[in-house]
């Protein structure tokens, strides 16, 4: 297997620290020591801080994007495509939890580029799950919804996920993804 | 009217401060400016930075509380509850947007004792949700569901909506909770 480089060792060592002490409160220094590098070698990898977030908001909607894609491009049908994307979500977020908790919740740290850059990475995310509802309607497998309050509060409950998922916890995640996927797809019907 | 104590004039500034800039990046010296105090008098009212984050999740908590409990206890039918209830917690984060946002998003920010008192007033709200979920099935108006599960698939549904709501946009709050309150019915039917 290839060695990590030392560029993803140090977004990794972002992504772990922003995720857990918050973007603000983590130092250059903190991401250095983490990373295993001197604080101003770290400058030859990055340019600034916010780079390392925006770094890592990138790879996580890339991460949730194509868990979504080879569903949304599938010729299941509305209901096996909601069921199975419900599923590739959560697994996402207890897969890669630090990175999509930074993706989910850091909203506040942005400057306002990286907060356009953000919004657009997500909304194209979004319309995965857009899309995913149109052909349920289209079809008439989902009701007369309006689509854009169904996705926000599918994607709120879905994304609540990652706050209080506990890998030893009662349940599995494919388990919840079961539970969920039945709760959305009764309120789809 | 009274006028608002200094102390209460300080809780303000520092909710509005939270859940805008984030407790960690936000200083002592900061609110005080915001509040009109000098930052060495700001200690006169409180103790310590996280002792004002903790009185703004109590009273937002409360506020939560308050406008859950004659629902909760009234003679309704458990339908009328739930649509109820769910006008009532958009209604609570609609009114008081920055309270609600410190209440809901600031995880990361407490130390253990503090985090524990949280953990508590947080449990204690959604205990009236437990109840509510409980009264439904018990009288056979919503079906056999995990009520644990349930209950954090609505709330997460529900906190999401301080993230995107827009007071001058397409749909006013009672129109968002009427939606929502017709898909969490049918989810729950």
């Amino acid at each position: 297997m290839a060695r990590p480089s030392k560029k993803s060792e140090i977004v990794q060592a972002a992504a772990e620290l922003f995720s857990t002490k918050g973007f603000k409160a983590t130092t250059v220094r903190d991401i250095a020591e983490r990373a295993g590098v001197l604080s101003g070698s770290l400058y030859a990898h990055i340019d600034t801080k916010e780079d390392l977030l925006i770094e890592i908001v990138r790879q996580a909607a890339n991460e949730f994007a194509q868990a979504l894609a080879p569903i949304v491009q599938s010729q299941e049908s509305p209901t096996a495509k909601m069921r199975a994307a419900v599923h590739a979500h959560l697994g996402v977020i207890a897969s890669s939890r630090a990175w999509s908790t930074v993706y989910l919740d850091e909203d506040m740290a942005f400057s306002e580029t990286g907060r356009a850059t953000v919004r657009q990475l997500r909304r194209t995310y979004e319309q995965y799950w857009i899309q995913l509802l149109e052909e349920g309607q289209q079809q008439h497998v989902f009701s007369d919804i309006d689509i854009g309050l169904t996705k926000l509060f599918i994607l709120s409950a879905l994304n609540g996920f990652h706050r209080w998922y506990d890998p030893k916890g009662r349940l599995m995640v494919h388990e919840i993804a079961d539970h969920y996927a039945d709760m959305i797809l009764k309120m789809l019907a």
